[in-house]
């Protein structure tokens, strides 16, 4: 092989080149639901819009900003003062609409964000694949309906070569869908993934273990603190923590659904059907269970809400998904678990028993919003210019 | 906003699409170097080949492998025999003539991934790039060479819109690079990345604060479970973790040189200039040093050989580097660091305190050709069909 000799300090004069003569990929996002999360990506993605020409030739306009009622529109892009003009000029809409309009106006690379919960709007992705949008989607629920509707959209995405990202589904903006895809497509055997998923069930048993406290005076932190929904019983009743434990087992490309997932309910059954007040009225009706819960504990142990996958992951059947609480050694990477953080072991063939883990807050607007960003970027950088 | 309107299990009707009839993207890859790494990769790529055009429509072959004295060449793609095959068949080349094998078979969407080690080699980028090629390396060097080669390569690829990935240049196959730009790129302020880096150095200080036993029994250990190079000292010099930091802050566009990181060599001076075998016949020189250091840990404190970026991050010139032995608490996430795992702490404004956390086996060849392989997948997205 003849290669250019290096000098001692290896240095290769080249001209300089006009970066501003390189053309701006442009890039234009229809960002739906602009609460808490929306609001703040579409603030982030408007301060940050000079800077991205400027290192990565990427120019993100917001072109469109819709919630249930009505849509601001900009072909050029919205800037700061979005919220009020979309107070004053938004018009009721309809997707068919907000489609033609991105036709009419010739709008190529363009992402459908969608930064509601809504369990209908996902009935939207298909059009707005076939208009040829790519999508980011901060939303579970597209990733939990049952496995006809999950590979269907994922059949549409590769007929048409667009991209579906929702990195945020998971652990927030924590890269976890993102590793775990590559590894699985690079051929690595994932064997397990196991961790504490939910912030607010991190917070509560992480106190309740190391502290001599009552389970209903750690719960009430937990709401002073805004980590648990309105009614925490949402929090506990774990079908959140098994949502995100199915997305991460579809990523493996295991068939499987929802109602597959065992998951332990925290909720003691008579308070179940309480109305939300009647139960937030009565929260020592809780300490009992969780007293006699801890009570099992040895003294090297500590309760976490673990959700665990594990089974014959190469078979496409074979996925076993568990979410219960469990007893875990206190110097474990679990039972080490502070805070409000969220963890997660990866493990596979080629780390062996030493798993990959990921860890920090897994929930939270600020942090959601910069992962969905992130996913924004993953597609900007994947179209051309 | 007028919504199709769900029904209680949503399920959308849709004709069965035929999958086959869809295009594989086609990807051609030259792999430079087949020693540990490059090798095992080479197999991982030919074994999940048919697998990745079933599941992803793209369709990787390896046309070229070669090192520093011969290539063997196959424009429909190598198979599991390369290795005879390169042993039989293999033919001396140049650069150019390399490039222009790919020209003459009208090769598209090439991507030359670098195997080596050689400080040399990557005077080959710039060739490779001007011929079309997408980047990806294993190899530190490209990155910590001065700021000028490093800039200049990126204003090359920023030109022709060319990829260049290096997630294995630190962390091997952990998600740390592609983490950390997409937060910088995102407008996340970074205030500080911390973490112990080695792998070998982890071992050996992990054991050594555990157990009271002599530091050249334990270096002796981590050279018999092959963790170390074969002149321990390469490790213990400290460069190799002070060359990873530098990667990191120069992913957060920082103006830095490798020169500027302060780094805390752990070898005592009279021993730097010994030959190799002179060093490693007596390494229980070492010893006194390490004792004495050992003594000054408080009882809650471990060593750890910790590199940490900080300073004013938000000034292209901000940025302090230090590489060096600390005392850190028992309880703290470096402290409780086992076996020859690699940390990394992220320090962000939406994260505040409690950092991102990533950590697992930072290095071997099984980890590091999986995280090339995914560098690969994620170009493999970018390019167009």
């Amino acid at each position: 092989m003849s290669l250019v000799k290096a000098p001692d300090n290896i240095l290769i004069p080249t001209s300089k080149i006009d970066l501003d003569k390189i053309r701006n990929k442009q890039i234009h996002l229809f960002i739906i639901g602009h609460g808490q999360v929306g609001g703040l990506l579409i603030d982030q993605l408007i301060a940050e819009r000079e800077k991205l020409k400027r290192r990565r030739r990427i120019d993100l306009a917001v072109v469109a900003v819709a919630n249930s009622s009505t849509v601001l529109f900009d072909k050029d892009g919205l800037d700061k003062d979005w919220r009020s003009r979309k107070q004053e000029q938004g018009e009721s809409y309809t997707i068919p609409q907000l489609i033609e309009r991105a036709h009419r106006h010739g709008l190529y690379n363009t992402i459908m964000v969608d930064n509601t919960a809504s369990p209908s709007f996902v009935l939207n992705y298909l059009p707005f694949i076939e208009a040829g949008f790519s999508l980011v989607s901060s939303n579970k629920v597209a990733n939990t309906l049952g496995m006809e509707f999950y590979e269907n959209l994922r059949e549409r995405l590769a007929k048409r070569q667009q991209d579906y990202l929702y990195e945020t589904n998971v652990g927030a903006g924590l890269p976890l869908i993102d590793t775990i895809k590559l590894l699985h497509l690079s051929g690595e055997n994932i064997t397990q993934i196991r961790g504490v998923f939910s912030g607010s069930l991190s917070y509560i048993f992480n106190r309740f273990s190391a502290e001599q406290i009552a389970f209903h005076k750690v719960l009430e932190a937990a709401i002073a603190k805004g980590y648990t929904e309105p009614d925490p019983r949402e929090d506990l009743c774990g079908n959140d923590v098994a949502r995100k434990l199915l997305i991460l087992a579809r990523e493996l490309a295991l068939h499987c659904e929802f109602d597959e997932v065992a998951v332990e309910n925290l909720i003691p059954e008579p308070l179940r059907g309480l109305p939300t007040t009647a139960f937030l009225d009565d929260l020592p009706a809780l300490d009992a269970h969780f007293e006699s819960v801890r009570a099992c504990c040895d003294k090297d142990e500590v309760l976490r809400y673990v959700a665990t996958l594990d089974g014959d992951l190469a078979d496409d059947f074979g996925a076993q998904m568990f979410v219960r609480l469990e007893a875990v050694p206190k110097n474990s990477m679990l039972g080490q678990l502070q805070g409000s953080d969220s963890i997660f072991e990866i493990y596979t063939e080629s780390y062996g028993s030493n798993p990959i883990v990921i860890q920090g807050a897994g929930a939270g607007p600020q942090v959601t919003a910069r992962g969905v960003f992130g996913d924004i970027l993953r597609i900007s950088e994947r179209v051309s210019a």
